[in-house]
């Protein structure tokens, strides 16, 4: 028998370069989120215009092994382009649709804290790894209870004054487990697919429900795209740590959410 | 007989390119910031570093008249720098120092919006004028009152979408006197002099305490700088409008504030 949850829903939803780079993806996702029922909280990524701002100002991309490296200018650069030109254009466009958003970078409100990564074999410079305790969830739903929507940018800080550059998908995460606690909590990927396909050069293949016996059997088959695996292993991660479901779908899509329609591949135990 | 309020105290402090353009000054004065007592919001301009970026990014400073156009390539580095760099910077810090700070612009909670000035003879392109019912300091309140320190950067919005550039000294004269109806407020300047001088080039001539008729005398007098006229009509006009205080003084001497010392001068009625 379900054990009937008294929790609150709540929504996490990560949207990145697909939609944040196309002003109309942007415009019909953010209506949609407005539409969606219940507190919700949202996660962007950089899109183009971090590198393209890179680019103008002469700052070169450093890669080491095929990963990017972010020094103090880059730094600057992502502080300027996620935490303010694209963060605070959402913001704006948000209240024009009639979401009471918030713009936020994990310093404000000390609402993610997060230690810069060691320097092992690789120095990635100013990146913010989470952990167990870097998400202030009494904190966020303080905010949440005061009418607000949290934005979050993909920054983080060290609680000693420096910022720091972190994955959005990982801070997606690491929100729906903690806030987890509070809320029935989903956590949403817009990407650029359907959700995850059979075949994935054909949209019309794709999988409704995948639960942690079903994503064995697919991994055994070799269905599941290697680029999807580590998406999915961290979604089950989450859903392990009490996220109710993970969603993996496409952006332009979001409104049949709200209209009980089914959208993208939903990932639950 | 003095009438005892019983609203809470509320500073009001703005900071300008002085402190921010001087990362020393800026660190004693988040510092000092911190230490003081009851409910804070925080305002900061832009300072150098606008222009600068501006100049690297190859777009022309436009100016009618001495004044600045704030174009659409303009308005993208202000909300980068002022709302991100700059903005998420002195955050990072104050969470440093234990101040709960959530970095702001007006389009944050819908909490400050304005009107684009109307092109009459010059079009100033996207700047944003406020008026009487541009803060919603009832959602700022609800803000203070789950923890959190404001600070908010010079931009704000149309409610339409719109981010709009918006002097710095007007959004602290403007949340100074919405929040004035909630908690006694007093709104500080932090300025390059020790506050209003009789004598501009002596540091030792300052000026404690100006009351209207002060202020009458010293005008007909000529001793206040023409260049201080309009600052000082503007702190009188937030007295009227029910401002406890304007206080207009040194941002290194904030400190003396909470040691109950004197701090710069102080305008009231």
């Amino acid at each position: 028998m379900d054990t009937v949850s008294n929790k609150k829903k709540l929504h996490v939803i990560k949207i990145g370069g697909n939609v944040i780079d196309n002003s109309e993806n942007l415009y019909h996702f953010l209506k949609d989120f407005t539409a969606l029922q219940g507190y919700k909280v949202l996660v962007h990524g950089g899109g183009k215009v971090a590198t393209q701002m890179a680019e103008q100002l002469g700052i070169e991309s450093k890669m080491i092994d095929g990963r990017r490296i972010t020094d103090i200018e880059t730094l600057r650069v992502v502080t300027m382009v996620y935490g303010g030109l694209i963060n605070k254009n959402i913001v704006a466009q948000l209240q024009r649709f009639g979401t009471n958003a918030i713009g936020l970078t994990g310093a404000d409100g000390n609402f993610i804290k997060a230690v810069k990564r060691p320097v092992k074999t690789i120095d990635y410079g100013f990146v913010g790894d989470l952990n167990d305790d870097s998400v202030d969830a009494s904190a966020i739903s303080r905010l949440l209870a005061a009418g607000f929507t949290p934005v979050f940018s993909a920054l983080t800080h060290d609680g000693d004054g420096q910022l720091l550059n972190t994955n959005a998908d990982t801070i997606a995460s690491a929100l729906a487990v903690a806030l987890a606690d509070i809320y029935e909590t989903t956590l949403i990927y817009c990407f650029e697919k359907k959700g995850v396909l059979q075949d994935i050069n054909d949209d019309e293949s794709l999988i409704r429900d995948i639960n942690p016996k079903r994503y064995e059997e697919l991994k055994k088959q070799q269905i599941i795209h290697s680029g999807m695996l580590p998406k999915l292993d961290n979604a089950f991660k989450a859903i392990s740590c009490g996220v109710k479901a993970v969603v993996i779908g496409k952006s332009d899509e979001l409104g049949s959410l709200q209209q009980g329609q089914p959208f993208g591949t939903t990932l639950s135990n």
